[in-house]
C-alpha cells in the first residue's frame, strides 16, 4: 500500500505492507485523512517524528474479531492505550502512562491506504455525516474536551482567540452549547464561518479587550496569543489553552498570579457528543475544507495545509 | 516618623512628616513590620517602586473614626480598594481595578513609625498572639489563599514544592485543614520546621517524583520550580502558582496541554482563618523568625532577609 512518511523533517511516499493488528485489532481501508497543526509540526520535525502521521480519518472496516464492524464506516479514537491501568478504568484512557497515539507516538498513522486500530476505539459514523465533514470528528472531539473539564454555564459569554481550524470548531461547539462566544480572529473569510454558526466575530487589532472575560479560550497556537488569552481575561478568570505550541512559551507568570487567573491545559475529546454535534447540524465544518487532494498527493497537501490562511486540507482515497 | 524608603532599587531612612488619613482611615503604630520576598524585589527595582515598602505589619490604633479601635493591637488587609465595585460587592475588594495595595502600589507601607489603613481593612489580634507571630498573618492569608480556590479534600495529599517562608506556611495550613502534604525543600533545617507540624518533609534532590500527584503547590519563586511542579503533577492535576516570580517565566506549555494539568495563579487571602490557625496553635511560626531589627536597622535587615537560607527577618518599634 501506499503511505505517507515522515522522517528527519522531510516528507515522502512509501510503498508498504499493509498492516496486521494483533487480536482485537481492526484493519481499516481510509477514505480521507485531514492534516491538523500536529501534523505540520511532526512534518517540521518535533518529537523527533518518524514514521506515518495522520490522527484524523474516517475508513471502511475491511477486517475485524467483530463481525458486525465489517464494512461499517467509523472513526477512530487516537490514543491505543493498556486498558488496566488506573486512568483507563476511569474512561481516562487519553491519559494512560502506557499509550500509544496513532500516527503521533508509536503507532502508524492514517496517512495510508490502510491502517489498524482496537475495535474498542472505533465508531461508527452516521450515514447523515458525509466522509469529508466525518474527518472533523476528532479535532471537534478536542474542541468539546473544554466542557469535560470546566463547568461552563449555558449562557455564559466565552471569548475564543484564533480562528485557525481549532479556534472556529471551538467557536461552534461553545454556541452549541449555549454559550455567548466572541470569537476574535485575523482573517475576515474565517470569521464568516463562525458567524454563520451564531459566533459574534470580530477581527483582532492592536487591542483586545482587556480584564473583560471570565473565560477566555487561547486557540492560536502562539506564546503572544497565550500573553493576550490572559490579559483578557477578568481577575479569577479561566484561561483554556487549545494550542499546539511545542516550543517552550514565556509566559509572564506574575499577571497569572496576582490576578489569580486559572490556566486549563485541554487535549483530546470523547468521540460520542462530537458526532451527536455533527449529525445534528449544530455545528458545520463543509464550509472549513480548503482542499480535497489524493493520498497520492501528500507532498502537495502538506504545502498547501502549511500556508498562511489554510483551513483543513484532506487527503482521500484514489 | 523615621521610614524606609526605596527609590531606583537603594533603600535608605528618611525622616518623613506622620502620614494622615482621609475620613474611615486609622493612623497606626507600628509595632512589628516583616520583610517579605516581595519587599526584596522592590529593593532590587521592580515594578519601578519608589516610596515606604512593608505590608506584614502588626500595629496599634492611635486615631480612628470609631472610638472602640483606639488602643486595638491589629493586622491589616493589604489591598484599600473603591468599595463601590463589582468586586468589592463579591467581597473581593483584593481583586478590585481600583485597588491601592499598601507598600506596594500607591500607598506607602509600614516600614515606618506610623501608617494609615482604611478601618474596614483592620482585624483586631487576639491577646493569646504575640506581636511578632501575629505579623504572619498576612502571609498566612496568602497561604490559606489555595483553600478558598479550590476544593481541596481534607485527607488529600498534596506536594508543596520550595521551603522558604511562603512554602512553610503553605505547608502547615494545608495540614491543619487536614491534608497529607509532602513537602520537598532544600535546606534541612527549614524542613525540621514542618516536620514539627505534621508534614511529611524530603530533600529535594536532583530527581523529584514525576507525575505523582493530583495537586502540588509551587512555592518554589523560580522557573526551574514551576517546570518541576508541572512535572510533578498527574494528568489532569492542579498546579498552585504561589511564587513571587516577577520575571517571565519561560513555560514550556507542551505538558500542561498534553496531561491536562489546570494552573492556578494565587495570591492574597482572608485575615479571619490565618488568625484562627495562629490563634489555635495548629500553625507554629515562631521557629520561622531569623532576626528582629528596630526599624533603624532596616538595611541591614534587608542585608540579612536577602541571605540565603534565611527566614522571616522582623522590624520593630524602637
Amino acid at each position: 500500500m501506499i503511505a505517507v512518511h515522515i522522517e528527519r523533517g522531510r516528507l515522502s511516499l512509501r510503498r508498504r505492507p499493509r498492516p496486521h493488528g494483533p487480536p482485537g485489532f481492526a484493519l481499516l481501508r481510509v477514505l480521507a485523512a485531514g492534516i491538523c497543526n500536529t501534523d505540520l509540526e511532526l512534518r517540521r520535525g518535533y518529537y523527533g517524528f518518524r514514521g506515518t502521521p495522520g490522527h484524523e480519518f474516517v475508513a471502511e472496516v475491511v477486517e475485524a474479531d467483530t463481525p458486525a464492524l465489517v464494512g461499517r464506516r467509523v472513526v477512530g479514537e487516537i490514543n491505543l492505550n493498556c486498558g488496566r491501568c488506573e486512568w483507563c478504568a476511569r474512561g481516562l484512557g487519553r491519559h494512560c502512562p502506557r499509550r500509544k497515539v496513532l500516527g503521533i507516538v508509536g503507532h502508524p498513522g492514517a496517512m495510508a491506504e490502510f491502517v489498524t486500530l482496537p475495535e474498542a476505539n472505533l465508531h461508527t459514523v452516521p450515514a447523515a455525516i458525509p466522509t469529508e465533514e466525518a474527518v472533523f470528528v476528532e479535532p471537534l472531539a478536542a474542541a468539546g474536551e473544554i466542557l469535560d473539564q470546566a463547568r461552563i454555564p449555558r449562557e455564559a459569554t466565552v471569548a475564543v482567540l484564533g480562528d485557525g481550524k481549532l479556534g472556529l470548531l471551538i467557536a461552534q461547539v461553545l454556541a452549541a452549547h449555549g454559550s455567548r462566544v466572541h470569537l476574535f480572529g485575523r482573517h475576515r473569510e474565517k470569521l464568516r464561518i463562525a458567524e454563520a454558526a451564531g459566533v459574534q466575530a470580530e477581527l483582532a487589532g492592536a487591542r483586545l479587550p482587556r480584564a473583560a472575560y471570565d473565560r477566555v479560550v487561547d486557540a492560536t497556537g502562539s506564546a503572544e496569543g497565550l500573553r493576550a488569552a490572559v490579559a483578557m481575561a477578568r481577575p479569577r478568570g479561566t484561561v483554556f489553552l487549545k494550542s499546539t505550541v511545542h516550543d517552550a512559551v514565556k509566559l509572564d507568570a506574575a499577571p497569572v498570579i496576582v490576578n489569580e487567573i486559572t490556566l486549563v491545559g485541554s487535549r483530546c475529546g470523547r468521540f460520542p457528543p462530537a458526532l451527536r454535534l455533527l449529525a445534528s447540524g449544530k455545528v458545520r465544518v463543509a464550509g472549513m475544507i480548503s482542499e480535497r487532494l489524493p493520498l497520492s498527493r501528500a507532498p502537495r497537501a502538506f504545502r498547501l495545509a502549511a500556508t498562511r490562511g489554510a483551513l483543513k486540507v484532506l487527503l482521500e482515497a484514489g
